[in-house]
């Protein structure tokens, strides 16, 4: 279900005085102001800051920034359930003690078992197929499975706020991309049809792969391991080969996006970088500088001598989830 | 200089039946015909073949597919004129025979230098230095330098029938892409306003870089070596990474875009490859089995039986410059 869709729907029954709000889950704030005076700015060709549209590149991470990511990495969970599911029907595939721990479901020595732990659990579900098995499973697991505290599907679980940002961007002439630390091919099996933003343009993490011609179909092959990591100076990096051109608008959330906020607001020429803090434990999840998943301190303490502008969810936002 | 814009501007000069032809500097061949009645009966709803908008993917490769590739490489007579001028200034560079014979203008050295030969030559002009750097230079090459028997400029020498073919496919409601064994920095750097693709739609081979901050400025370092080598099994791999969809058609002209025509013509579905043969000695250049670039065998052989059209240069192409 593409959810920006839904939400422009919503809105349509919506008296005109709304509609003319292009961020009507967003509190008059001075974070809303912020962001929407930026867009105007550079999209009006009248302002010395105006930017032509062609360069008008917006890139926003996603775990914590436009879906939750708590108490796991929602991929990881699909790589827990997986395993548990793999390790039922063949338990001699529990080789080493992480994948042990993570078959019974002890997440805390999962996430003290390091890369090396993590990436033995991760090449379970993640490696060994084809890049179009692997999504086609991914697809599955997202209608099928439910978040542990909010029984919602994972897939819900995204900011309504930052849809209508991104589709603000959008009808404001910005190109929007995604530029995650998860997994390209898992966030394109169903980041597209939820964001209403194209595959090509979904960036992340990646297996290496590989090219093959299987029974005189030619597939690619997911392999074992870690061919690029989009996380902190890999964002820039992979923003280069794909983008190829510097963002002017940022959205992140974690330490995990600092690079990313820095490469497009450390240049010369507008830009605006906006951090989600999460701050509300009662309608989703409050945490940051001692968190283990979307740790945020870094940029926290320099956000105020960049320009960056922090997203209070408490404050700034009317509602957390589209429905 | 907007190729596809002058090749535009061009036409709409001509009188109203030649504006009715989407590929003007085609002959009426066979070949011409294969190509409008494919891309027809995928835009046409009304048939069992269409193929939606967002499927529409072709993708193109460019050396000797959408300009020239003869005696060399582009991209390689730039880095010999480079690293001459380089070791004009400090001729200490010269470390090794094949840099050696590189800056005499010794090509057959050159060529039998093998890869670690030709990465030596490449490292000097390709690394060490940020991507908008490279950039520039790349830009200065293409606006200054001759070929050295047309003396034409590079992005002079590009084929016009290719030109009126990505604008039809556009206009046909295709997204054009170019994935090119050159490299993905130099490519962008004239591509884009070359043929009028937008840069995050070429892809290509690829230096490690890496994101610094230099005296406060964030950017891309290309560092020496080879990420990346989109060529022959590596079209496929690089195409699944930037576009994340199987094309639906594809041009090529040398066994380096077999494995591409192949992806996107074995599976189910309507799909169209074409190769670009180069059979014009008296207007451009007849090469295909012995020649060292742009070598093409197999591609000849399994043509037929794998239903890819030939374009025969001679027979097929009113004209081969735009101008």
């Amino acid at each position: 279900m593409n959810m920006r869709l839904l939400a422009t729907a919503a809105l349509s029954a919506l008296p005109f005085a709304a509609l003319a709000d292009p961020l009507p889950s967003w509190n008059d704030t001075p974070t809303k102001a912020a962001i929407i005076a930026f867009v105007e700015r550079v999209s009006d060709p009248n302002t010395a800051e105006f930017v032509p549209e062609e360069a008008r590149i917006a890139t926003f991470d996603n775990d914590g920034t436009l879906w939750g990511e708590q108490p796991l990495y929602f991929q990881l969970i699909y790589a827990l359930d997986r395993l548990r599911e793999k390790a039922e029907a063949d338990p001699s595939i529990l080789k080493s003690d992480a994948l042990k721990a993570a078959a019974k479901g002890d997440t805390d020595t999962v996430l003290a078992s390091g890369q090396d732990g993590l990436l033995e659990i991760l090449n379970v579900s993640h490696s060994g197929m084809s890049v179009e098995a692997f999504q086609g499973d991914v697809a599955d697991w997202i209608a099928t499975a439910r978040h542990p505290t909010t029984g919602m599907t994972y897939n819900q679980m995204i900011y309504a706020p930052m849809l209508e940002l991104l589709d603000y961007l959008e009808t404001s002439g910005f190109q929007t991309w995604i530029v995650s630390g998860g997994g390209i091919h898992f966030m394109r099996a169903f980041a597209s049809e939820t964001y209403g933003i194209p595959v090509e343009r979904i960036i992340g993490s990646a297996t290496p792969t590989r090219y093959e011609v299987v029974d005189g179909v030619p597939v690619i092959i997911k392999d074992p391991g870690i061919a690029f990591v989009d996380d902190k100076a890999g964002k820039p990096v992979g923003i280069d080969s794909h983008i190829g051109r510097r963002p002017i608008f940022v959205g992140g959330n974690s330490d995990g996006d600092f690079q990313m906020l820095e490469y497009a607001t450390a240049g010369d020429g507008p830009a605006l970088g906006v951090i989600v803090h999460h701050t509300d434990a009662e309608r989703e999840f409050a945490y940051d500088r001692e968190s283990h998943i979307g740790k945020l301190e870094k940029g926290l303490d320099e956000a105020e001598q960049r320009g960056w502008v922090i997203i209070d969810m408490q404050n700034d936002w009317v509602r957390i989830w589209p429905q």
